[in-house]
């Protein structure tokens, strides 16, 4: 028969937590004077609170939200995930296009895990800026969890 | 040559209008001790604001972000809609099937316009409770633009 | 400043566990001589182990899984959630649609949550009897784990 | 009319002969301590058998599956698959990219065929350590079944 041992403790973020990391996320777009989508998610990429900026694209929002699925898929943020594959690339640039071609992977900076105690919790991802500052913005939002 | 006769204007909800939807939503979910989602989007259904409560499953999260779609597409509430595809039921089922089997589209009761004056500047879905519960929250925080 | 303060905490069922869902579901079909496919999933429905037998089909397959989708969708068994569409059916016959038309979803009896303590770890879907044969292995095999 | 002349006969892993390559595969990943997600299908790349080890990326378990489909549509190892794209990269750049293109595939290693007596009847697909890891567990744990 079955017990808790059979199970394993995971934490997720909640949404008081997930709206805290939103809100430094678009504070910290407003004073970079750039226009951004934000998401965050629980651990496994489920979306939790979102915000689009006047101005910024659909397309961020849609991006915004793919960067949470693949941090939550993969387990690592999204930039990690793109150096990760691109020093794959050399020896097998099958894997690099493979990976890619997974419905709602992206591969580029701006989506990093939240944690508590290097333990993950969910994830955010920011798109609109340049992905430099997309992923500026993430660090920083998620570092109001910890 | 174009000019300013060829053009439209239209209003979009403001993220900051559209944050104070989603805030209206979840007082009053939480005075009601139910647990939603709940999704705001522009005149055209793009997501500006999202939240989901703790305990909230994924399929209302979901099921939030279609409501609004589909009030964008079809300009009226979703129990409004799915009055007047119920009262053409009797004459034309096709209709009924055909229209409910787009991509996206819901009618059941959780999702109004957010108006100004009169005119549509955007949308509020809420799922998670019973359907008129949805419908009474999605109400109430619409009411807060006006 | 964030801390666990900002998580909830949460179960999900063991791969060792999510194993002895699917052989006790094996087990209970070979007795019963039906032929099944069986899934199961962690608590965000992400597949944990499964096993088709000989003779079934592809498509028992795509359902098991899709069960343990809807499972951990909607926090309740998949018949407890078909009935309540249909209770709401005569007054919202666009619910019931509605919710069907989500990719992925599926209402019919045969997934059912794992619980330890009366908290959800996971799902389990099985497909390929009748949906009354495949609520009924479903419903033993959860049992392993409580 | 028809007769057994119209007919080939083919031979495919049973779910016990699954079941013995998903076990060596998790043995075999232990040992060497890596996370990984194995997935066994038969002549059609038609799922089989699954486990997600705990701790292994859900992208882990989408690019098992994808090898395993892989190696049922090409024949061959996906290595191999990848070693014959990559020979014709130089001369047809176009070919590379078609064939990555098309929705599963994927062409780095980590997928073989499942062979008795030089006739294949399954495959097998391991991802979440390195692809040369994930090569070498697939292939000792195709090598059950023989």
């Amino acid at each position: 028969m079955g017990s808790v041992a059979d199970t394993l403790e995971q934490r997720t973020v909640t949404l008081e937590g997930a709206q805290r990391v939103v809100e430094a996320a678009l504070t910290l777009a407003r004073r970079m004077k750039v226009t951004i989508s934000v998401a965050v998610g629980g651990l496994a990429g489920d979306l939790k609170a979102f915000a689009r900026m006047d101005g910024a694209s659909t397309l961020s929002a849609e991006t915004a939200r793919r960067k949470v699925q693949t941090v939550a898929m993969v387990g690592m943020a999204t930039h990690e995930f793109g150096a990760s594959l691109r020093s794959e690339m050399a020896v097998e640039p099958e894997l690099f296009e493979g990976m890619l071609g997974i419905e709602g992977i992206v591969a580029f900076a701006g989506g990093v895990p939240i944690s508590v105690r290097g333990e993950m919790v969910g994830a955010v991802g920011v798109s609109g800026a340049s992905s430099q500052q997309d992923r500026e913005i993430a660090e920083a939002a998620a570092a109001q969890i910890r």
